[in-house]
């Protein structure tokens, strides 16, 4: 069914669609408010916020599923709280629909973002509606973390190490698919593109934040986001073949599909990166194994700036991503 | 100067233009962080959470002074926390920026927000960048309020009293006079464009709170939005002759250039709706005078749904507006 458009008022919409992701949370008044309520009586708590953008034509298509876009943008957020070693409590939403949004993408977009929420035990605080020519969403996420718990992105000490949770790659590999630059057989294109469409976040930064110098989320590419702890003040030297790649990526490698280094360079793995001392890599990989995810040391940090191979080749060369450039 | 594209990366924009707004708070890691942490230590407060969006050729035009722009996006969302009876606290912003925007805009916009922070008392908790055609701002505010208060939209009583702070109508026929609907001589003509380009929000919501039924800032027209606090559920007696305007208002009426009902139904004055017990009106009267406030008794809540004029006639047949449609 499609809406009159006279009919698809901001009430409407809210009441068909977004009311049953407040989980009857008094603070949120129903959505008939202008703003809501939140309160964390837990004395041991303090609030992480993080806060992203997604646009049509640049994070996804047009087209793509709304089950899709609602995974991107509660991807993007979790991904982050979680590198601050937080854990999710509410969020709010911020839409600006096109005319070509209707009543079947709202049902999809919103039943998605609902078992997103049961998963990860968060909900919906509030939003705001706009109509605009484009599809954009921006989100800001909170999350609890322990009070005296502070996770810093570019506290680093020399010979540190660095550690990665997953595997990257692959959600590149899919969007390089889906743009035709890479023609695969049926099962890998569906295995890749799954990974570019319905990227997860890690949830090991919340288990493991006492234990690590720094943490970071990569959503710049591996070596962006490094370079950005390093933060000019350190060095990393990087094991090539430490690399975690799973093996259907490594196929794609070797039959010369594309190369690990563009792969080093990719934006959305959602993979945490991990900077520890030597003596707590036994205790993550403890806490890694328990929550059945898989942890690499792909390097470590050193006093010479730059980002060097095991034999001490500076990649600096390899262009970093930035998203806004 | 016009900055070349290759150094206008994420990373420089926040350090020149937008770290002055964190005001030195430590949770905000200099924004070098995807994410910040928030701390309420005072167990007297909540928070208040609001979120608005503004775009380009909906809430503004694309040639609009930055500091319009700035004022603007503040003034939408520290009206929604005055008018939930909060103070303002801190805030997020996600800019999505068209490639037009330069060092001159970025200067003026971020200094307006600093100006507007000093003000207001609060600061910047971080943010997000992204390049879009056409600029979006998306901004979230965070207000504390005594743990104890609840301040409703549409929590009513029969015979409330209906009072609107400050005037209405000036925002539109600024815009009207933007639009060259209207021409009027240069002096009535700078007035009312500043009043349609720098908005202000209305403080008296976070220091009557306590004495009102509901309130509500005026975003979508009094009509509008007093009809949203209605919520089908009650009606209202307006008395026409106290709708609060400006002598400079009075005269574009009288001259006919506009209809008391079009600004009964004009978007943005950010005037407040407060409905309070007969009781409390004294105190809300007195409470306003030593804030130098404006507050005007507009009608009353009655049972039989609608808003009527004192001549109960029903004026539900003027459109409502809803910024969504």
């Amino acid at each position: 069914m499609k809406f009159q458009k006279n009919n698809f008022t901001e009430k409407f919409i809210i009441k068909n669609y977004f009311e049953k992701l407040n989980f009857d949370k008094k603070g949120t008044f129903k959505f008939n408010n202008d703003a809501a309520y939140v309160n964390l009586t837990n004395k041991k708590y303090k609030f992480a916020v993080t806060t992203d953008t997604i646009l049509e034509n640049v994070d996804f298509f047009k087209n793509d599923n709304p089950k899709s876009i609602a995974q991107k943008i509660t991807t993007v957020n979790l991904s982050d709280l979680f590198a601050m070693g937080a854990k999710p409590h509410s969020y709010l939403l911020n839409l600006c629909l096109p005319s070509y949004i209707d009543s079947k993408w709202l049902k999809d977009f919103s039943e998605h973002l609902k078992k997103i929420q049961y998963k990860y035990n968060f909900y919906l605080l509030g939003g705001d509606l706009s109509r605009s020519n484009n599809l954009i969403i921006s989100s800001t996420f909170f999350g609890y973390i322990d009070k005296k718990l502070n996770v810093f992105q570019n506290k680093l000490n020399i010979n540190d190490e660095i550690l990665v949770s997953g595997n990257i790659g692959a959600s590149k590999i899919g969007l390089e698919i889906l743009k035709k630059n890479i023609i695969v057989n049926k099962n890998l294109s569906q295995y890749f593109i799954k990974k570019y469409l319905y990227p997860l976040p890690c949830k090991l930064g919340s288990k493991v934040a006492k234990l690590s110098s720094s943490m970071k989320d990569i959503s710049d590419g591996l070596i962006g986001d490094l370079n950005k702890m390093l933060n000019d003040n350190f060095g990393a030297k990087i094991y090539l073949n430490k690399i975690p790649l799973n093996s259907k990526t490594k196929k794609i490698i070797h039959k010369n599909y594309i190369k690990l280094e563009k792969l080093l360079n990719a934006g959305d793995d959602y993979s945490l990166i991990i900077i520890s001392s030597e003596k707590n890599r036994s205790k993550i990989e403890k806490i890694a194994k328990q929550n059945r995810i898989k942890i690499s040391c792909i390097g470590k940090i050193i006093s010479k700036k730059g980002i060097y191979f095991d034999s001490y080749v500076n990649i600096n060369n390899i262009k970093e991503y930035d998203h806004f450039t």
